[in-house]
């Protein structure tokens, strides 16, 4: 039974991490922490909870923490989670780790969208990128996860096929996404007020969102050069989901009949990646762990569609399987 | 042409003032006032008005206030109001008050529910309560309107008739509300941040709020002896609109088909209530100034259902409604 | 490992029976059947199944649901139910039963609501009402459980600790719910067409909805003699959840901080009913099989309000719940 | 005072319209037709009219038509619409059409798009495109106005600034918009029943959408010279409202500072087109004629977002503002 312990347990990551953990058949919760005027009764932190976590939420123990737990999911911002993680490695620990902190291998990047100097690039170079899709070799040998974005996961999953194949020109795609408000975290604010998110949907992060590096940096992996993504994302009025709709252009003539094959033979595989005959719907893969793409071809260019749930795939349900890879578990427990 | 001004114009009962004004072939906004840290350009405070308003939102300036304007609407928190009002109308203004302080006629009862002594009884006498279908008369011979809240309008308004024919219990009477959540007001919080209240409906207020002792007088005046009602209201995931359900025991036998003329009789001339032959929802009224009413019998008891736009009838509507007979103009004007 | 066909699965509950079994570590899936027309691989009747069940939907066939189940899910509405469940009972096999046809014992009630003739009056003698917290015994001594309609789950949850305890009148109950749209079924109609359901809310089924007498009955079981309900259901513009506000007249003084003891007592050993120390709102249980009950004084009335999840406590996770128990398996299983 | 005829008033661009005129100080509705089975007391089919609207909807009888209009709106179908404009104009009226069939000049397109012959060349060769902000002389001029589609107003307002100064690459344009449900019409389906499009947002018309032809002729009018736009609507859920996201390549180097000024400029006379200094969201312009447009360069391309009400702006305020046009009244008129 491999004992998690959750820091920053009190977001939505951290909420949707519990969730899933108390469905897991051998992995169990022994420590939750946040910060103190976040803590209580898991009950009382997260209603949904009630009698079902018996658990509370404290704040961190760093000796507790080490004792407890094999691994940490360490739901916390950015920049926080580099003064945590090396403890934890120090101590023999496994860390999946859902902040940009060990995300972006050029450090340079890093600095200049995060505006923060990297104090940990020691273990930044032994990171891997926790796209299993992708990389599950290098999941698999490590003991420090980077827990992608969630943005990222649904762009690179539907980018990746045409990248390893060579398909598309990399200086010119395009990646129009629309997320749930979930996205933006618990805290409330004027945009998220009720009153105002509800019934609208407006672009925000133009030209300027973290995640567009994270993007071009996988994808550019993936391809073997570097990409070129101009990334725009866009909220909608509901609670989870992000739908990302790729535009590239192709290098050569493709036919529109190539491109359901190529996706379906790339991921055949992979048990959270499916590619319907029609194009999916956030709802589709709301409160899952799958993705959903599908290819197509409109005037000349190639558009791919993908759906994920921003807190599943996007955040909690791939950390979980990470975690399930870290530890030699069936990759989708606790994610049926 | 009336000059009209709004103190308080910006929250969400300023914005629903200044978009009726906007429309009204008789009244021009001439002066708009906030806190400082709210005021800036009308279109900068609220988008939607881009184009639309020049008018600037200032902080208030008594003596400009006095100046410009025939009528102010005073979108004022309770408490705050009646230390304005006394000043307005000293200086022979009119002023309709969206606040709780002109509304209830006995004191003891205000402080209690309000917790705040009243400074301002002399005028409260003078004060008309701005349901002009049960109070028309009043409110033409008065210069300062308390306009009703927004739940008492709904369930008043459902009661009346029935209140009106001694057709009801005055003791046992229940009206049980699910309101928009535009009636939470501008401020963010973590009720009503979207993730939280998206998908989500609850109770709040239980026993304790404070329309509910101004349900009770109003419905009392229109009874002509006191009224016992137990309020309790809800929250639901839209933005406006309140459906009231109002459960009433009959004093005597009453045929199913004799509800239906009563209200119909008794609403024959109003033009924003309508008696429609099935229960009404909140999207048949919503952005409309009407309150829809259907009575029925079940189980021994008659309920009432009403629908109103909580920042329409409930609020900016009512309060343009009644700034139109304080003028003599026509009721619905600027309302159609 | 418990095996579980499901008849009826191309709607709603069939779904959430199928999304909660695939996570049931005692129970799997080995049939699932519907109306011809509504068959096909369940990955295309529902996308979010896509790669998680490979099982089709496919049109009845008795021998073949005999064969390869242990217990029926019989997700058909009523009156078709009861011609099929005798021939499963005759079987050998077990029966939990979504629809209304053997939840009622008078069947002159049943006769009248349903206006239809009960064919199988045999069988209805012998079946348990599905609500575990109230009639674990029944349930465990039965093969064929009438699982609960999703109102009464949430009403008589409120209502059996002030019943069994006499706290109450039981001639003046009021019910007053309010249910996401998911209740409605998954046939499109004019009401629940998207731009008219959004920001919407209406009341239905003005004093005649099925799930009064149903109520009533069960009630009336807990509190050993008759009571009268009047119960209002209303629907709002979310996908699940139903909030009940239930308001009793006290039979003697009851003291305010009688009640939460009261309720937290009754249910102690309950896992799926949690007394919270604050009202509850749908999304505190959406997506799970709990039940929070809050109960409250106001103006000299008892105001219960509870709330579920209509398609799990209110339908396919409390039959999965009451399969548990018949199969003695550990009663949250599949439902943590 | 104008005589206003709607055909077709049983949709949801009727109702929009005659909630516009019900406001208008120079234009009156008259006659109001739908299909036999949709006609009705006015405030029966649309339930917000109730006690505003005191025309019933009635079978269209052409000499009535005639005799009672001075202008029909005419909210038909695409090819159901030139069996009825042909007779309207000879009988001297004006008219305004919602459909398709006379907005594409290219017969080819039209026939290949809409897969049916065009009946009535002659008249399409006179009508004039009903976007007033770049075709407004020939509004003036004309008796029949095609009034255009919701994506085109929002696409080609965002690209008309960029395209006049000649700034972009005119075969690489990309518009992807997420529009409102009541795009959709009023006609309930699967994919918009509520229980399904709630919490989700999907794409659809994928390389096939209408709009896309439509949106490629009027922007290439503006350009003087071919232009090839991919467009890719989704639908989002909220009722009302179009986000587009247009995605230009420069032709030559652009400063980030000339944007703004160049979108200001251009529409510096328009009243509803505004240019805020952020990016809009839909529920700035909801319920208005409004078009908010905000240009930016992100990652070396132009992106323009523009946000419409694809009921007002987009259908019905458009007609009318047109109508208002034909009629020499102050544009805004019933607008305001």
């Amino acid at each position: 039974m491999v004992r998690v312990a959750i820091i920053g347990a009190s977001g939505y990551t951290g909420a949707e991490s519990i969730r899933i953990l108390l469905r897991h058949a051998e992995a169990r919760l022994t420590y939750l922490t946040a910060l103190p005027e976040e803590c209580g009764p898991t009950e009382e932190v997260f209603p949904e909870f009630r009698g079902r976590c018996t658990l509370p939420i404290e704040p961190l123990d760093m000796q507790k923490l080490k004792e407890q737990a094999d691994v940490v999911l360490c739901c916390l911002p950015h920049k926080v989670s580099m003064q945590f993680v090396p403890e934890l490695l120090d101590a023999g620990g496994k860390v999946v780790d859902f902040s940009a902190d060990y995300r972006l291998q050029d450090v340079g990047v890093y600095e200049q969208f995060y505006q923060v100097k990297h104090t940990d690039t020691t273990n930044l170079k032994d990171a891997a990128y926790g796209l299993p899709e992708l990389f599950r070799e290098k999941v698999k040998a490590t003991r420090l996860v980077a827990n992608p974005g969630c943005f990222p996961t649904g762009a690179v999953l539907a980018l990746a096929p045409l990248l390893k194949a060579g398909l598309v020109e990399t200086d010119s795609i395009i990646v129009n996404a629309v997320t749930g408000s979930s996205g933006a975290g618990k805290n409330p604010s004027n945009k998220f007020h009720f009153p105002n998110m509800n019934e609208n949907a407006f672009p925000y992060g133009i030209g300027t969102h973290r995640h567009m590096p994270e993007i071009e940096q996988i994808a550019g992996e993936v391809a073997g050069s570097p990409v070129q993504v101009l990334f725009q994302p866009h909220v909608g009025p509901f609670d989870r989901g992000i739908l990302s709709s790729v535009y590239c252009r192709p290098r050569t003539k493709v036919a529109s009949d190539q491109l359901w094959p190529l996706y379906n033979d790339f991921y055949q595989a992979e048990p959270f990646v499916q590619i319907p005959k029609t194009a999916p719907g956030v709802k589709d893969v709301c409160g899952t762990n799958y993705c959903h793409i599908f290819p197509a071809l409109a005037k000349g260019r190639i558009v791919v569609f993908s759906a994920i749930d921003n807190l599943v795939k996007g955040a909690s349900g791939q950390a979980i399987q990470n975690m399930n890879i870290l530890f030699g578990l069936r990759e989708t427990m606790g994610l049926d």
